[in-house]
This record gives C-alpha cells, structure tokens and sequence, in this order.
C-alpha cells in the first residue's frame, strides 16, 4: 500500500516543524506548503525550506501570496506594532494585535486546494490552543466546524474521501512541543519563531517569550541566539 | 444609525453582479472583493471594475493571487481543457474539470479577512446550488458549515459579534437571476460569465450556456456579443 499523503503547513516556526516532524514519524508522505503572505518574519520562509529539506519530504510548495493587501495585523501592515516585553498574564489576555484577520481560514484553504490537487488525504496544522491562546482560530472548535467545510466544500469529501484535518499540538504546552521536538529531531537551530526577522532573535515579542519559557520548562537549551534572554 | 457594511465577493460574472445589486438595494455600504486568482477569463476582472463603478460601492478591492501556484483546475491550469458544447444533462452531471480545489473556501476566508480588517458585518457571495450543481463549494450545507467557522475563527465572532455570510441566490434558477438583476438595473453588458476571455463571449462552454438559457426562459435578450448562439 502506497504511504499516506499529507499537507503540512510548515512556516518555519518550533510548532510547526514539530508538525512536519509528527507527520513524518507516522510514516506519512509529506507535502510541505508554506504561506509567504508577507508576514513581517520573512526569515521564517528561508527556515521553512531548510526544514522541509531536513527532514525530507516529498515536495515543498511556497505560495506568494500578499496579505498585506488586506493589512490588519502587526504582522501584516507595518503601522502597527508588535507588542514587546508583555507579562505571560498581558499575553494570554485578549486578542493580540499580532491576529491576522481569518489567517488559519485563509490557510487552510490553501491547504485543502494543495491537498486535492496532489490527492492528499490529510492536512496538519499546528495550532496551539494553550499559549497565546488569545488568537480564536487556534482554538480546538473552530477546527471542528473547519472539518465539516473540509467535507462538505471539496471534491474529495462529496466523493466520500474527505480531508482529514489534523491538529496534533493544539493540547500541548510550548514545553511539551520543545520535548516531544527533541524526541523526533526537529532541528531547532533552524527553526524561526521571532515576530521580526534579524539577525538574532528579539526574545521580547511574545512569540519568542513563549518559546524561551518552552526551552526553560523542559529543559532544554534553545540553541538559536537571541538579542535578549531576560524579561 | 450607520449603513450595516457588507464586503460583497463580485468577480464579473452575471450572479455576483446581481448579489451586488441585492446588497445595494437592502441599502448596504458595500465592499467589492475581486480576487484575480489567475483565472482565465481576467476579462471577467475587468466586468467586476465597471460593474462596481457603475452600482456604486464604498471600496473596491482588487487581490491579487495567483492560484495557478495550485493548479488542479481547467480555470487555473491551461493544460486541462474547459468543457464545451456539453447538453444539461451531461453539465448537470458530476464535477467539472472548472471546479477550483477549495476555491470558495479560499474566497470566503479572503473575504472574512477583509471584512474583519474594514469591520464590515455581512459577507456576500453568489453560490447558486440549482445551475452547475455539480459545485461541492456551492451546496447550501457548506455554507452553513463556514457560517460556523466564520463565528469560531474570528476576532468579530469571539466579540459576539460574528460576519454573517449571506447566499442569497442559492437557491435561483439562472432565470430568476437574471429577472431580478433585470429589475435591480444590473448592467447585463458589463457583466462577464463566459469562462475564456475572448472579444466575444464563446457561448459554448458551460458558463456561457447556461446564462444563455437564463435568458432564454427569463424572456430577456442578453446583451452580450456571442461567437455562437446555437447549441
């Protein structure tokens, strides 16, 4: 029997090369797509790639894709501005200005058009409802009503093959992510989490507090350099 | 009290010219969204500018994204052909090679961004599940399955203040679209259905037989130039 095919949504950040590497260790074929829409990180497309050729898949597909056209998040429109040196109590309150309106609607969409294109028969995104979990479509619900779009929205699904949407990190801790990451060979070194794209890693956005206190919690050593460890 | 906002997907063709006029005449300040994905009518593009001048809009925005990067469809790979001189029966039977992969729930997510990013309250677009029913993406139950998404995984949604996604010709015969466009002053010249885009309308691919026929049984002359109106 020929290998399962999946869709792995692949930014280049801890969670989502983490994705790639779950995807990978249950022995599926692996289509890396990765969403340069412009995102102020764009460090973390060059992650992407170096990842995806890492840990092997079967193809990479990066799609331009320019949401600064639609602007409304810190990451998308360079007027406004992502908030630094927050407390975990400031982060996990509310939504922050980091959201990219519909972002994982918009990316999941992409996902589910690769997926039929390349007839793939499953999709991972590694939404994490515990940290920042501020953003609401990483929360476990709007993934329930996604499957249902999934089933309902797509050629495969109305041929009774639908897409299965997977969500292996949504119930983990960033330590959790960071162990179970270290246990599958995800190569930290390359991944990128920083909301800006230096040369090091701010350490101040709440991107990279979440996952310094990730490394902190397990253990471990987060081998990336950062401008700043303490907060 | 302000006009309630809606961002109205319009791409030119007869059914979202009309959807338009059905928000303006509820009175909505509307948002035109045109997502030039690459198709290969871009004439269609250029409908969707005049029509939007013409019924009169708050903001027009024209994306660009080019889903040729997916492929998978005759509308957006030129080595698939696109079905011609087909009868109903065979029109009405099965999928087409134009259906995109997941193309509506791309253009919904874009348009959930959109509205989220100008605050608008509606979403409208012009599925019609009755004409080239053979549209997974345009079945009713898929709607209401993004309708759930579009509350989980916004910002507006999580404010109790959710996007309402709007259908409203779902359930129309192509000829009751065209005698309520027809009433509503939807300038039928200006509107682009025919899935090439040559000087003249080619009248022998699906898109362009079924308007015909709506006209036809709608009583009404298209206004259209046709390089054939025999089937």
């Amino acid at each position: 029997m020929p290998p399962t095919r999946a869709v792995v949504l692949l930014s280049g950040g801890l969670d989502s090369s983490t994705c790639l590497a779950i995807a990978k260790s249950k022995g599926r074929e692996a289509y890396a797509l990765t969403v340069d829409y412009g995102q102020r990180h764009k460090r973390e497309i060059e992650a992407a790639k170096k990842i995806a050729k890492r840990l092997g898949v079967k193809a990479h597909k990066i799609l331009k894709f320019n949401l600064t056209q639609i602007g409304g998040s810190a990451l998308t429109d360079k007027r406004i501005t992502v908030p630094e040196k927050r407390s975990m109590e400031e982060i996990g309150r509310g939504i922050p200005s980091t959201y990219v309106p519909a972002r994982n609607t918009i990316l999941l969409g992409l996902a589910l058009g690769y997926a039929e294109t390349v007839d793939a028969d499953e999709v991972y995104i590694a939404a994490n409802a515990l940290d920042v979990s501020g953003y609401p479509d990483c929360r476990p619900e709007f993934y329930t009503a996604f499957r249902e779009v999934a089933r309902l929205g797509t050629k495969r699904g109305v041929e009774g093959r639908p897409i299965h949407i997977h969500t292996p990190v949504i119930h983990m801790t960033k330590a959790d992510i960071v162990r179970l990451g270290a246990r599958l060979g995800v190569p930290f070194e390359l991944t990128w989490s920083c909301y800006h794209g230096r040369g090091k890693a701010c350490g101040v956005c709440d991107s990279c507090q979440l996952r310094l206190k990730g490394f902190r919690e397990a253990g471990l050593e987060d081998p990336l350099p950062y401008a700043s460890r303490n907060v």
